[in-house]
């Protein structure tokens, strides 16, 4: 847990989010041998979450040895029933935040129809809106594209020498050669090799607005709830849920390579999500109805601590 | 979980309470298949845990199917160092408390230097006070006596015959007899059953006040916290925590019959403290540090699904 530097929180029930304070004091316990400054965890979650993690550590004297600073997500009134929008926006944000981790409200953007959590060298974290009970999250870290290799046999066809103007093109600069032929960093590189994309939504019936698809293309890995199985459909609608035909449609529209099912009712034994014969009948439901629908990839049922590595491509 | 009707907090530390939302949660799902009214479940904190299960419940709009009422213990300031002593009186109780769910606010009885959490025909559940980092109570659930059973000899020499005269003695009558002789119960009941006592403390490196003694007093169990081991009794007491030797001083001023040590240091292994044999060097130490004090009485290490049974007095 000490080595935690971002959080996400999809939405604002308790199963999600109750365990946040306690893994915060956690962070704290194993970070308390290290005493070097380190830039605060940041958390991103709904609107509200701030609010709640600042109560809680105040009413527990819970001193962490750590910064942290949350970042919220406003909802829009659309991503539940209008009977159960609540809007948070008048709790106050955390009135003693440690300086310099004053946390961000972040709203939707109109254009991108998306959040934009965070950016930096190699990574992009954007958020998107879905449907559920409360107003729900999903979210995309996608990693930025490799600049190509080299075409080496273009540059020595192009008469450049091997050297100091290969670094140059590599890091994007337009050079000029002694005989006055202009390259261009396009002219001599590969294809940009694409980063790792990793989709992960909240609960949810359904998404809201149009990037999610877009959002979501071709990702490596896509996490989507089923929480009941498909002759449950309208049960798991009415209580903004899922099953496995919604989650794999919504993989199909995408076109993800892998789809990970998770947040199975109770009713599906973990020992039957697991089980590989025998009592696997209802595993083999949930999986044989994701996988009627997502003819294209590759269906995995969750269990706790999978997982999955993905390869950086090459 | 369905089965819970009372639930105590000791004090607000995060390891001690953060889970209590989720807990509710919980038992409401496993009570949702029952309709029929059911009293509140009550639950006994110290003073602030009311508006944080009310604001946690609300934001994650969690609607609990039974009703809940929350009790709050007022600590003096003289139950944590002064510097860590915060005053949560001035947050609100629940404003939305469903009807007929409004917690009490619990105040020290001067003279019994105690807390009367609740009373029924078979029960009297206390609470006392204990020094902690922030305000910490022990709580002391105890059996009534039940009426002695009738001694018939002595029913007999007197002359009494069976049947509802016998009845009336034994519920608490005084009777005259035909003879006019007036014979009360405490002449012809042996003594009363006393029933039993059971003491749990909160984190604590000690008590406060005058009352704890008593109210422990011949326990059948006292269930204390043992931090750390002797040799970090400084530590521990820095902490606010008890090392063996408190925790089996305690005991042994009670005479109290079984001592449970719980809430060990990370730093002993569970499967140390279990551990008959080899690893069982440390276990071995905690517990022998309690016994050279506790001389009197059987001590047991705490583990995480103990079941302890105290069997009814004859």
């Amino acid at each position: 847990a000490g080595k935690i530097t971002k959080i996400f929180i999809t939405h604002l029930h308790g199963d999600h989010f109750f365990g946040l304070p306690g893994l915060l004091c956690t962070i704290s316990l194993q970070s308390s041998a290290d005493t070097s400054p380190r830039p605060p965890v940041e958390i991103y979650g709904p609107l509200g979450l701030g609010n709640f993690i600042r109560r809680s550590l105040e009413l527990s004297h819970s001193q962490l040895l750590f910064p942290y600073v949350v970042h919220e997500l406003v909802p829009t009134s659309d991503q539940c029933p209008a009977e159960e929008f609540k809007d948070f926006s008048s709790l106050a944000q955390p009135e003693a935040a440690p300086p310099g981790a004053q946390g961000r409200r972040i709203h939707l953007d109109p254009e991108e129809d998306s959040y934009l959590l965070l950016e930096d060298e190699q990574l992009v974290v954007k958020g998107f809106r879905l449907f559920h009970r409360i107003p729900s999250f999903g979210f995309v870290v996608e990693e930025k594209a490799r600049t190509g290799r080299l075409n080496v046999q273009k540059l020595q066809e192009l008469g450049i020498p091997a050297g100091p103007l290969y670094g140059k093109l590599k890091t994007g600069s337009t050079i000029t050669l002694e005989n006055g032929l202009r390259v261009s960093p396009s002219d001599v590189l590969h294809h940009p090799i694409p980063g790792r994309k990793i989709c992960i939504l909240g609960d949810c019936s359904g998404i809201v607005g149009n990037a999610a698809v877009s959002l979501c293309f071709g990702a490596d890995i896509l996490i989507h709830e089923a929480t009941l199985d498909d002759s449950q459909e309208e049960k798991a609608r009415e209580h903004g849920h899922s099953t496995p035909k919604t989650a794999a449609g919504f993989a199909e529209l995408c076109r993800v390579k892998r789809l990970v099912l998770n947040h199975f009712s109770q009713r599906y034994k973990p020992v039957a999500l697991r089980a590989s014969q025998g009592d696997a009948t209802v595993a083999t439901l949930l999986k044989a109805q994701a996988q009627e629908v997502f003819r294209g990839g590759d269906v995995t049922l969750a269990e706790d601590f999978l997982t999955i590595v993905i390869p950086m491509k090459k």
